[in-house]
């Protein structure tokens, strides 16, 4: 897809020129405004805001790639920001089932629409790996919650991941652990995993670091993102000597499946071992002990994704841009 | 200052269930809704959209810490921003010079005017280190650009300065660059430096890591934030053996310092030692060989941050957020 960049370089101007250009900002000389305009003829660039014009309905489609249990707060924060901009937007749903040829149904099924009804798309937790599909996506006007693709121009809202696990694992350092286990997903082209687990993994590394404390890779468990991927991990971990004090989870699912099993397996929670998650879902409250985790706002994502999705379509973003919602550690019993 | 996350902890609620009580989303429970604004007369919680509506005017108050060449264009975007809300917006100019003293009297200046007058303030790269003063800062609708202090609740616009300086790395490594130094700026407790720079220098380690390249502390300078920094640099660089064959910088000035320097000194740029910087302000453009530099759009950040005091000020967020504006890698000769 051709961006406000390749414009910028073709035209031999800033970005910021082109910029200015498209708010018709009149600090631009008359002579560079009609270079930058020629060069998006001849690359044929369709602005960020046009495309978005173009799709001047109501519905708003929400693509999402599995039924998390974070997708209800999801939808009652667009619901808000919908009521809130005393906007008629509509809400369909479409589940793509974490596979590409169900991203492929998606976008037939949207292709479908008369263009007219179409406000634009919102995709939760999107691993479309295609980068042909996505380009074919980002025709649409297209905001993205939680998980996202990095194709140019992104627009998403999402939790600084990388700053949260730093943020817990800086609490256990505080606390006076030292012995750290790192429990994440798998990320190899057969087993992928989400992006943000290799961001939860740096900010992990970087409290680490900064305490002083040596790290390395095979302190990093990666196991199925599931209670249990936990379980299996509490196995592996019950018998390493010497025993780590502190098991740092990607996931509440992990977490939840750890701390049972070491119970099972006699070994005290949080006493010998502290325990975290990350996401604060219901099973964070329901396993024994409760989880110390971290929690993002979905809810204030699903809230922002829609404003996000307005000013793309009142042609207001030039560039893309990615919106971190603020997180928090939510404080229970297994850390 | 009280913050949402004080409340749900105190009501023993989630930070969603405070959200919707705020937002007055009928999914809580009656019970529960009575308990969280029970806690939050208990604390003295003032929600952010309460403070927000306290300022109902049309005066923003821009603070700057230094009259940055990027002034003009975050400037330029706040204007755009103004004009395509349609709204009546004054921006005054108001300018602390970089010190906690003039930080005081910035906030003097905003208790001087009426506050029907006021709208909102957006502080461009507040260095502002006084966490009391910041919290008297905040009792107003605050948006920071560029660099800001991560005392909650955050809203700022800025860039993601991490990635961009992995980004100009890997660029440097896929031409094939290995012996690598980094030119930043001092970090202490007498010589303050931008929170800025520690992110770009983790951008830099991360793609020297990935790519195999040791990373250890001795390669990253710390010079003064202009062009003499820069020239300090080469001073040192040019004594180096083995010579490095790249130098990544943390400003254009420290760059354009660093290129000139290294010419001066008989080392030709880029053939033995390539140079990139950061901002892509004039002097990128003025120096030989120019710089391959990274572009921030200073323009976007400014209309995003009209947009988020906007929404700040109707009630809209409840909780902080980070917005990065999508950074580019401007190619020229130095790399």
């Amino acid at each position: 897809m051709v961006t406000i960049h390749d414009v910028a370089k073709a035209a031999g101007v800033s970005i910021a020129t082109v910029s200015r250009v498209l708010n018709n900002n009149n600090v631009v000389t008359e002579s560079k405004r009609e270079r930058v305009f020629q060069v998006m003829r001849e690359l044929g660039y369709v602005p960020v805001s046009r495309t978005a014009k173009s799709a001047p309905g109501n519905q708003i489609i929400l693509v999402v790639s599995s039924i998390f249990p974070m997708l209800e707060e999801v939808y009652s924060g667009i619901a808000a920001s919908i009521r809130e901009l005393d906007a008629h937007y509509e809400v369909a749903l479409c589940y793509t089932a974490n596979t590409k040829n169900n991203y492929h149904n998606a976008l037939s099924l949207i292709k479908m629409l008369p263009p007219e009804l179409l406000r634009g798309l919102i995709f939760f937790n999107n691993v479309c790996a295609d980068e042909g599909l996505m380009t074919e996506f980002q025709r649409y006007p297209l905001v993205q919650i939680g998980e996202y693709v990095e194709q140019e121009p992104v627009f998403a809202v999402s939790t600084d991941d990388r700053r949260a696990l730093y943020d817990i694992t800086k609490l256990l350092i505080d606390r006076g652990r030292r012995r750290f286990v790192l429990v994440s997903n798998y990320f190899s082209p057969e087993r992928r995993s989400y992006r943000f687990c290799t961001r939860r993994e740096a900010g992990f590394r970087a409290a680490l670091e900064e305490a002083g404390i040596p790290f390395n890779r095979d302190m990093i468990f990666s196991v199925d993102y599931t209670v249990e991927g936990g379980i299996d991990a509490a196995r592996k971990i019950a018998e390493l000597t010497p025993q780590p004090d502190a098991v740092v989870c990607v996931s509440d699912y992990i977490a939840a499946g750890c701390v049972m099993e070491l119970r099972e397996l006699g070994v005290s929670v949080p006493d010998q071992i502290a325990v975290t998650g990350f996401d604060d879902i219901e099973i964070a409250e329901t396993c024994r002990p409760r989880l110390t985790t971290v929690r993002q706002s979905f809810e204030e994502m699903g809230m922002e994704a829609v404003r996000m999705l307005d000013a793309l379509c009142a042609g207001s973003l030039n560039i893309g841009r990615t919106t971190c919602i603020s997180h928090s550690i939510i404080e229970r019993g297994s850390a």
